[in-house]
């Protein structure tokens, strides 16, 4: 059995790799360039995989998962702007694809060996757009 | 292909394990251990798989799998008290996790041997949570 | 400027009106007549009016009317049973109408001297039902 | 990874398979073999896999997956009568579980070898249907 | 208090005035304009308010009201397309505007006098456009 | 008849009040303070009213209110950081009810003689905050 819980956070980020000029900074990621940065509503998906526990008819104490994707994942990054208050964003840009693989490597530090699995974490940056890693 | 349909059902629940003591019960479930139970607007998804059928164009008549599932998962469930009404959870803790596994056991019961293949049952209980059994 | 936030919560209830006979109960409500009750995941919107702070740029300080909505409306209904956890509903029928006017009725009874006009409480029993009381 | 990115088009269809009865094809289709046909707005995702571009932290450029979609698979689609004005429905019925093959047939015929695997398509023609075609 | 219910229907339709020339249409509906149409996934919203019934707790029985809708509106249009088999737009445009209006019409004619008042019918032709009659 | 056209945009801002001290904006905005911002996929949703064109059916060309609406007010905010990219919120805290204004104020500066009133601005910050100006 999989479950899948959504979380929310806001942050800004702009998209500008150092090592590109600014030509081909604004030719690749085009709005998303614009000097001061923009912002988002993301929605993060997390899922976990495994057997439910017959006694408690659950797969995952969800109070439990909520406060470690809280402390991991949500507090460091919510109402944040990505570039300049989260550290791994120093160097590499803030793409939703690398801001997903980022808090994959969050959770999977910190994961419990208590745990079920980590059995997937998606990233919605817009309701157009998701990010999914497969684990 | 897979073909996914969505349902809705309304029911109450209270998650309270007999095999564990009042603290301990009240511990693992919160607010969903209160007394007299609560209650959600549910949403089942049924996924079938399977090869398209040539002549109509389709994977599976939708009238015939809304007919079964109706039959078999949302009229039992619809509109009850699922500790009380549902012989299932007379003694099984009515979990979203467990009434996922039981609405999956009855659709499996009654599947018929000319549908393409029961392939994942999904409960969302909130917009936030979702349980998934993947065949 | 009118702001509406929106709240959810989860409850159950059983639509029996104790002056009808069981009939009757049965023919007015269907299915939420059910001897043990049901749910619905509720959203509730709390609307506010009034002129913009200048010096904040607010309308109301979104902190403190989400702690006078929870104080007052969502901890004492959330994962109740409302027949039998809300003294309001131990004679009125638990209909979307009857706790919507509830809700409204305590919400106006704490509404603070110092906040923007109480706008409109509006009620979603399920995506397709909503019940509004326009102030 | 896997992005998904979703796109929408609103168009009409009947469905009708010409080498059935009359009767036939009422009993199989329902309202939807209504003489004059019907519409519906869709819903298409089309998702996308691979390892992310260490320089610019992206899956795909979505610009450029943008005007893939739209040249070969929205536009043609997108306000028209499916049975009338695409020529993949002259003989074969427009139902969803075809117009998702016939999607999938476009993007891989024109699928540059630049971008990342297609890994999936998805059409839904209401919020309860989803048609999903595995790769 | 206002009570709302929505229903869905879908249907196709084409725009175009007969008394406009051909080109005028052209510029005036775009690709609704298409020789053959195009459909959508309707969403209509009716409201209706008054005086809670004290001895039900309720604003109206929605089961009646329910009937009433579906036998005057939603049963005439759903899996339609509503340029032919729709006699009111034989001579008239059916843009959403007209829709709502003919809806509109359709269900004052039928209101019986027990229901509280009509309050307003409201049109979705998408996600990001609606109609709204307010009575 | 009332017309409600939705559009998206994202930005990012900072809450901060330079007439205040840094902890009374601390104490107002919360987490909307921090020194770098954060940021938003807002949803604005513009309504006109009036009479609809008996010739076309329709209360306002959509194409030209798009062009309009786009113009005055999606493009200047769209992935924009609107404290130092948008001149009106050089001095003004760009709280949503400010952007809400400001973009009111943009409307209603441009708005054709020709088209029907505008009849409502209102501002999505997240699925739980709505700003709403009454016209």
């Amino acid at each position: 059995m999989r479950l899948t819980r959504s979380y929310r956070f806001s942050a800004s980020h702009r998209l500008h790799a150092p090592a590109l000029g600014e030509e081909e900074n604004r030719a690749i990621y085009g709005k998303c360039n614009n000097a001061w940065g923009h912002g988002h509503n993301y929605v993060l998906q997390v899922s976990v995989a495994g057997r439910v526990n017959e006694a408690t008819g659950q797969l995952v104490n969800v109070g439990a998962l909520d406060a470690l994707v809280r402390e991991t994942a949500i507090d460091p990054l919510d109402h944040r702007d990505l570039n300049r208050d989260v550290e791994a964003f120093a160097r590499l840009v803030p793409t939703s694809e690398n801001v997903a693989i980022e808090i994959e490597r969050r959770l999977r530090q910190s994961w419990p060996a208590t745990f079920p699995a980590l059995a997937g974490v998606r990233l919605l940056e817009t309701k157009r757009n998701s990010f999914e890693i497969l684990s």
